[in-house]
């Protein structure tokens, strides 16, 4: 490449390796791509990401399709090193899959390719956190029963960010975003004292949801109850009734748990919600535990974005979380 | 109601019943709603709109489902009587039956319902012109599909303003916005050669759809020709060519045939489209030909529009389409 | 109806009744419309709502007269449930009486109406807990006094959620948004002491209205004391003074009470606000308390929102001091 | 000021001088404030500059009365110098009055205070140009009121151009955004004939006001009509009409003539309106005319605008008119 | 790579390739990216895509910097085939070349590495249509030195599309988006008369400017001739009459020509502007003749687009540009 | 002036006057422009404000050099009397210098004349408090050193508010807003450990930038520990500190501190950023410091604010500051 004539270039793909220290990584020069070729690197990664386009299972119009390529693109503008934590995440070795393949009108169609996709992770890069980018609240349902399929043994408990219930009926939704961790429970994937929800709140969920919860166990706190404990607690509470309970914890994240006026990406975020540094430090925690085996952040729309605001929330909830994976004593 | 103690308020649902004089009609003064109890009044009706609030058949994710409540809010603002032409439409009788409903994760099921809404109008209000209000332009291909169940002896022809062929094929997509016309033709609802695209330019269809459109006799002018020649007299050529083939003629418009600079609205609209006024009248003319019998109006966001600039316009289309109707010879 | 054809359709004004449990009851399913005909139900109400779209009495232009409409509509996604406290309101009778009619030009005569209105609330649902949702605060000085003017013997206090004192002279602006409480004090329908603001701070009132407020004494609590002490025990504060003071108490929120962060649809909210997780709170607190009969909710600007956020947060905020309406014991 | 320490400072005002060369002149550098220690200057002038900063008036909520201001910022981006015409603007003497003082809720003083402006400046700037920068429409009224005040002898005919009659009745509104011309009318101030209006169209008109102007004779075209015929030849013609009719000729601008696509900042523009080199044109046409000798610019809210486009183009309506203007062999 | 066991995901870079016909070609999978070890491919392009992300020495601040990366990005909804046309612009071999290297605070290190890529480009690709996208237009002046610095024998025309001479001074404001033309006549490197410039018009341009390309004999056609006359004939005569004087024609195409009604990316665009098809037709018109050897686009400022409108449109002018280019017979 | 006939006037520049109380004062009514000819004067000033309009150092695109415009337009919407302090500002003599000129091409020459601005303010006004409205960050290095300039034997320490440690190399990136703090370290006009920042957290600095920072002693407290701590105190702590070190401190706000969520004119604000009452609150106990000299507020850009919030908040930073300042005891 000496005689290549433009040293004034920069070269796409290289776009933004540009006016920085040398030392200095951003993210997307952390996350590699797959190795397709090289099958003995896929047990070595420590998380891989799992991007799903699908939000037209979503009960009200949503873009949340187009959150996996946003995340991408707004990754550029973080760097691996955690100054509050004074931790790199580049020693992670961690990889892009990239994106579940969709079908225009066939919805089982995509929800299958879901399930699949995380079989296939647990089977080939079983030593890796799955980090899955949706799309909206209905791929938690194939995610987590993905994953049951590959540890049918194993008890799984769901620790769920959220303002909903997400508890709704699929007889009449079908597998919707309203009804994911209803499916899991019908379906006997997870029991219902096994899903602990943190963040519920205000006049956003009907009484029947709550009955339902109650009935089969369901755990949860508001975020009344939450802001007059703290969140720090809370979080360390429900871990720790789940670490008694179940083999394996899945972290799933409703981005529409955080309060309204801070996330103008989640169209449904309410008055009354979670501020985003507590949802930062809730995720790390919870990234700390050792059960903790796979997450998801859901329910994000760039559409409605404003100046990527609540994307870029997403993503440090990303690397909040992995901040704590880091911190487990391996 | 003499004694009722409240005359300084007004009422819901009259809250735009005020300030205006008494001899003028707001558009939502004019278009009453159905009256389920009383079947004798089902004939009577000279136009009714069908609401399909469905766009999770569409490629790219889209609020189009929003787009029948956006309309039906919007039109408040325009009155019954078009000055241009000095002609009231408040004479036409015109109903408002509602949305379809739809499902939230099975399309099919959506598809279907759509289906057999326009059997039943073509059924119970067979005096009507059928005005319906999507959604995206995947519902084109079940509107005439009904429509062909009830008239299965006519040979129907379709006048489409559109940028794209929407030739796509469903062995790849399913029934989707890409894909309505070409349905058609290959469930030989509708003949290719009966089929009228004017609006097509640009880089925007693949060289595939067109070689399709040729193979199937498909007939169109692109924008280029139709500015060259007059909007006016493109109409009336492909009106004047249909008129010769075809029973019935069915008029989709694609909002997205509009410039994109005018039409924010329309996700997909594209540099080198339409202009408002060129469209409003290609409609008018439309709207005058014996044989047009219905219309849709597709692909229109409320999400993505700017101050209800697309949807005012969009509601317009409507209003010029059926001043054209009334100026027919009944 | 059963012979009605289109099992398929939601019909008008049934938009909103899909897809949700049975047992699940939305805010606009709840609050009904009056029953003119029918008076002996008037007097059964807990509640009523009138809307006010008086905004151009205000300082600066506002569109503030078109809340009550967005309010409604943005009501449609709210519940009747409230988790945190397990409470749900539609066992209160709750009727939306509509707005009150403004003249274009004569804003004396806008005032006059709205102060009618309100006699005529005291008047035929003496029962029933006024809820007005505005308009801006010029709309407040005339509420109360049309409440006076059916309570003439009964002593009035005000809680007051702002962070300005509105205290400005008429003498120099008319009946504006800037002056409601002052021309309370003024007409002597409320004493200054018996006005507790809550709120106030930074650079956004005059240091003459301050003086004011010493003079005739009224009460304040700035948002520096509120945050240090919590806005629990301040607003109980108040409310207790309030309580051996006074017959009734008013609570009027101004929407720019909040801060400018968090209140888009609030045009004239400062730096150093109110966040939203405390005014829910704060009314809560004070619809519990046994003497606070009427309130209303004001200066909130729907064509400044930004994704309904703000007045979701007024509905929240309505809601919520509905919740502690009905924790009293009746 | 040699000894003025600061060379590397530009100081307000004048922060706009920088970057230019020596002999370009930016608008806001060639209008002059009044000054009002002078007399003998005001007779100089040949065009002042009014802004009327009313619009409580307006029938929906309305921010056109930031307009003067907004005009004002933005003025500063235009130089005097009109290329197309090879003309330079800056050999006129024009000032900058400021604004009419308007009353926050008494309209009927705000309204007599525009009045006595234009009485004022017709009596103290005879040779004077007046250009009026609104506002909402109802100021037209008290404007041409106030010119007739002061040249009571002479008949003078409008010249509008609006999307609407604004013809409706003071009965209902008092005088409001859609009466002037009626007020205009029925005061016996102009004759129905004597008004022109250009760029009517749509379903924006009720029909009783077509049949109000019909019977007072007031002519218009219609944007059907002007399309076809061309706006210069429609302007054209209705200048010789009124020069064979009237001594003076008042030009009034409504900025919702304008297409809904092209003026953002006009909120009630519509489909089908005019385009803006149409009305550029059109205004420079006036501006030649001999009896031209009053303009105004109305209803356009610049809350609502987006990146000034709306207001840059109200900007080119004043400075195209008054190349018109300068065009005249003095 | 048989063994890879992900059948249902699309892996990037490739996240652009599902859902379309298997031969539609998307611009992104077109365009290719530089071989840069394989020397002999390099003399083989056609085309060849430079990105000048500058804009820091714009006189206004500006994120035309940002421009590249969002063509880039809007591309991919562009198909390689002209409908128009008939043509398929995938038999050209196109590369992209990435960016050229800015420093972050010394402009004339861009501005020299521009010059060198320009030199490089004509060096290493000569048989290449070298197709600029920048940045502001600053970078006209380096990008047509770099070219004259390899054909220094030939004689060099420019064709504008600008609304702005972009004659100023560098004496006042060193090399910026003001300057450029200005410093190639000054330099020699381009005669004044061989600059021809469509679509000045209106207040936007100092007199002494004109008054300077009077003097150096520059051409131009104002948007009123140009609008009388049809573009079509004015880029015809241009282009006739530049054929007769120089050897090399070089089209620089600034985005504010265009109208702001229709250019909200082109922040310094101005009411009476062009229109868009009227651009992609001149451009298209450009293309196809002999002499033109090289084009650039300028000053669209991404962060201030709407919906992508106005990147879209300049990405057609480049696939107009192209058109013409591919029709010319090689 | 008796004689002057429009008493219904409001002239410019006196639009703002209108509607108040006599004793109120608007802070542009208290900010008084430089009396250039008056040198006494000069030394009587309290307080000076300087805008640096230059941004074009950033080393993404930004739009900060707007801000000292839009500071002084939205300064008019706050009054000089903080109510949390029954503290009025009006009492300091204050006086706006105007902006420092800037080239449009040549950074240098801008970074030259800001350093020389800031050495004329402290020759000149040696009594007053420097408020500096930029501008990025590059412009810290330049006051700073202006100042040292001066104050050569003066120790200066530096307490920063800000996200980043703007620690980066200009042997990359020049003079830029990443590299301010390193310039003053390297050119040892500032030593490391003289530096406090506050606000640093999360993923958005390099690690060799902290690296760097503990290698020359650089004082940080994390947003994680002052939301532990609490905002008073640390900065009492960092002032404490600083006391027992330096001579003068210098404070320097960088508006991306603030959360993103807060901030949508702090371009790169983060999530877990800062809150405005956090600011606020740290400003005022900063401005109480006897030896806190000069400030500046940097990296506002009002293109990207919505609705003001973010320049409305870096108003209210300086008027907080002055607030502490005037609470020192003189």
């Amino acid at each position: 490449m000496k005689s290549y004539p433009y040293p004034m270039l920069n070269r796409p793909p290289f776009y933004y390796h540009t006016n920085r220290e040398l030392d200095e990584r951003k993210v997307h020069e952390w996350i590699e791509q797959v190795d397709v070729e090289n099958k003995e690197k896929w047990s070595a990664y420590d998380a891989v990401i799992l991007g799903v386009p699908l939000s037209r299972s979503s009960i009200s119009a949503s873009s949340a399709s187009e959150n996996p390529e946003a995340f991408r693109r707004a990754w550029k503008s973080f760097t691996t090193y955690n100054l509050d934590e004074d931790l790199d995440l580049s020693t992670l070795n961690i990889v892009d899959l990239g994106d579940v393949r969709e079908h225009v009108t066939d919805i089982s169609v995509c929800h299958e390719n879901i399930r699949e996709a995380m079989k296939a992770i647990r089977t080939h890069h079983s030593q890796a956190m799955p980090i899955v980018v949706g799309g909206d609240h209905s791929i938690t349902a194939m995610l987590v029963k993905g994953y049951k399929d590959v540890h049918h043994n194993e008890r799984i408990g769901i620790l769920q960010f959220d303002t909903h219930f997400d508890l709704r009926d699929t007889k009449e939704l079908g597998p919707a975003n309203g009804t994911p961790i209803r499916q899991l429970i019908e379906s006997q994937t997870v029991q219902g004292k096994d899903v602990y929800n943190i963040g519920l709140h205000g006049f956003f969920n009907a009484r029947s949801l709550k009955q339902y919860a109650d009935e089969v166990g369901l755990q949860y706190f508001t975020m009344k109850q939450t802001r007059k404990v703290g969140i720090e607690k809370i979080v360390q509470q429900a871990l720790n009734e789940l670490n008694k309970k179940v083999d394996k914890i899945y972290v799933t994240v409703d981005m529409d748990v955080l309060d309204i006026s801070v996330a103008p990406g989640a169209p449904v975020s309410t008055p009354g919600g979670m501020y985003i540094h507590e949802l930062l430090e809730a995720v790390q925690i919870a990234g700390q535990h050792q059960k903790v085996s796979a997450m998801d952040i859901v329910c994000l729309d760039p559409q409605k974005d404003v100046a990527q605001a609540t994307v870029k929330t997403g993503v440090h909830v990303m690397l909040s979380f992995l901040t704590g994976y880091k911190q487990r004593e391996f």
